[in-house]
């Protein structure tokens, strides 16, 4: 029997993980640590909080500190594990209210990930800002008042997104990005470019297969110097202000110190029932490695949903529960200036990593008949596998219905259904709402006479 | 071999059959009679034609009088099939352009369905109109400018958006709906009245419970008597016109001259391949009657998406080849004052009927998570065959993402999938999306415990 478990950290994979083994368990003892000094917020809210479509940073935090107290969870905030000490399970901490030991039956690895740093000179400058954590967004949004200019290196989502508002506070952003597309992570070229060329519409500066080679200026900056990567011709871009977002790698020192396996994803690995190599040990959210869905090969991917999932299954287990985690589709959206852009499962790229020859079912289409007034223009690619047939993936982007429509893409995917498993799909239909054949259909059928061929 | 297919009805399923038997077939003959003097088009679309949400009925027309030509498809329009002779395989016409007869190898009814004639006295006045053509649609886009006061008479999918899109114009509206509630076809008496308040808060008048007895007036109404069903109070409800939309039946006639069986659906019954108990007849689209998905059970659905699936279907066989129909799930979605109503599946009325046991999911949810400003109220619930544990339905009400959000639902059926199966869903998710356990998973979460108890 578990008597007492102790998780480390609390975003949103520790504080799930916590709340499930509570509900799991109402007699086992529950503590949890963060070394930020906050309880678990949404960090995919950050961005939205400059741009004012989250009134507040203390809006997105979920779980505020007293009503852990409520659910008998002993959460210790601003406190970092300084030690462990896996042979006594024991663990060291110190923080704000005092340091001590502290025991644990099992124990969850909680510790989600952290910026990359970049090798860019001068990013160690003032007024230059990660966007990853509340003090960013604070810091943020009082740049929107301030920077004329602001560039942005890293055109992911979080780059995407705190472009976006800054750009909405009236501030000039240029987006860097070093790969020839931003959001490549997410969807193919050919999706990304009607980003691009969304964005660019709005008024907002992307440089794509460019290098930010330094932060030029004294103790703040004064402009970014960028390299183009097929030219080699170097920019000076005006900044005032630099946010730097080029991606994160999980937090794993401290599961490595007792021996914990890492993963060839550098993620702590993990089974299906989110335990580590070590009895009694898990990890989860963005600091563990799990497997792809469709390849069952190890996959990490920091998502707010599988954070949540995997939170969930390592908090019942470590409580005596016995939950299973079914792997990574890894189904994201995103929407930028109203474009919504949603991937699921395998892109083109992430085939080739797995080696899966894929055929392609490609449309564009409207949102709604032709005959209404107000339909929105939809692109959407479906991925078969070539040997199977089986659905492995999809992007949609359109400005209406691309996340809802994505999410059938993931129910097929996590039901092994082929082309003409998603030809039958009967979608309901109304003229103000889509078509008797919705775009997915269509595509499959589009895949399915090339699955033939 | 097939040499000569004939399709009689030119609405959403013959046009389609014919089209498909086309891309089939290349050689293969192929006539289709219709009485209505257009060839097929939207017949959903029709009351946005009155709102102006559709330009013109014009653009209601998807396949022109031209366009067959090309296809080499001999299209016959205000022709009527006069008589019919099984054992010559002959058909007899009369139309416009004059009457004749014509032999066929593959016969296709798809002679779709009529309005029910109602027993309310005064039905044949003038400005009384159904909404299933367009002629009808043309004459309630006059009365739009005309009327002041029009009583729609059935409060199912066409009489909401008809009464709708006539308070749109301006025109004083009251819809009187013979059973508890409106839209019993499609959803349970609890979302139905949440659809209820929506239209009343519009201003849209709906009186539920309450029988259509008379249209009083002299050539034209005046008003409609109506009795409350509870307390068999009479009303008198002024109108300048009516509209009578009290549901259709499967147009079975010439079928059955000819002995295609009819189903206790009242529909022309059909297998798999939409083929009749008559060697190379089908029948397909709103006069046909097939199974439903989940109970395998006779079912007549009339629906754009069941009639083009079906159509396509016997299109193909009919031109020698071999397609299936997988049975009717059901998913259906109307959009009426920016309220989305979707459902799929069983609804609790259906699963009595079919006398199966089902467990609830029932969620009221946030399409956005809740520090994200604008997240409108959404209502999910999902249906459980409590025996077998397999989702078998679901229904959605909300002012966003309740039609896209429905089609997952309708996947999951498609794939039998269980509550564990609709909670393992991994959603996409951002915040100006969705939450990361979007409503969808937390409605199979509250069955899941339910399932267990």
């Amino acid at each position: 029997m578990v008597d007492g478990i102790v998780i480390i950290g609390c975003g949103a994979a520790g504080a799930t993980a916590a709340m499930q083994a509570r509900k799991f368990n109402r007699k086992v003892s529950i503590t949890i640590f963060n070394s930020e000094q906050y309880s678990q917020y949404s960090r995919c809210g950050l961005p939205y909080t400059i741009s004012g479509k989250v009134r507040d940073t203390e809006d997105l935090v979920l779980t505020p500190p007293e009503s852990w107290k409520g659910l008998g969870i002993d959460a210790r905030l601003g406190t970092t594990i300084t030690g462990i000490d896996a042979k006594v399970h024991r663990l060291e901490y110190r923080g704000a209210a005092g340091g001590g030991t502290i025991e644990y039956d099992a124990l969850i690895f909680a510790t989600g990930a952290r910026n990359a740093d970049p090798p860019i000179k001068g990013i160690d400058k003032k007024r230059v800002y990660g966007i990853r954590t509340i003090p960013d967004a604070k810091a943020l949004s009082g740049e929107a008042t301030k920077a004329k200019n602001v560039v942005v290196i890293g055109g992911g989502v979080a780059g995407m997104e705190t472009a976006e508002a800054l750009h909405e506070r009236g501030v000039h952003v240029t987006v860097v990005e070093f790969l020839p597309n931003v959001l490549l992570a997410m969807v193919d070229p050919d999706m990304a470019e009607i980003v691009e060329e969304h964005c660019r519409n709005q008024g907002l500066e992307i440089l794509t297969n460019a290098a930010a080679q330094e932060i030029l200026g004294e103790s703040s900056p004064r402009a970014v110097k960028v390299v183009r990567r097929d030219s080699q011709e170097v920019l000076e871009i005006k900044a005032d202000a630099v946010v730097v977002s080029t991606g994160v790698r999980p937090v794993t020192d401290l599961a490595q110190k007792i021996g914990v396996e890492i993963g060839t994803t550098k993620g702590i690995k993990t089974d299906e029932r989110m335990s580590t190599n070590i009895k009694d040990v898990y990890a989860c959210g963005d600091c563990s490695e799990n497997v792809d869905f469709v390849t069952r090969k190890p996959m990490t991917m920091g998502l707010g949903t599988l954070a949540v999932r995997q939170g969930r299954v390592a908090g019942i287990n470590a409580a005596g529960g016995d939950e299973k985690f079914p792997g990574i589709v890894g189904a994201k959206v995103t929407k930028i200036f109203g474009l919504e852009i949603a991937s699921t499962g395998l892109s083109e790229e992430l085939a080739k990593r797995f080696e899966i020859d894929v055929v392609k079912g490609s449309v564009k289409g409207s949102t709604k008949p032709p005959y209404y007034i107000g339909g929105k223009d939809i692109k959407i690619k479906t991925f078969f596998d070539k040997q199977t047939g089986k659905l492995v993936g999809g992007q949609i982007v359109g400005t209406e219905d691309a996340a809802m429509r994505l999410n059938v893409i993931t129910m097929g995917i996590q039901n092994s259904i082929d082309a003409a498993g998603l030809f039958d799909f009967e979608n309901c239909y109304a003229p103000p709402v889509c078509e008797t054949w919705d775009p997915l259909v269509t595509s499959a059928d589009a895949a399915k006479r090339r699955l033939k061929g």
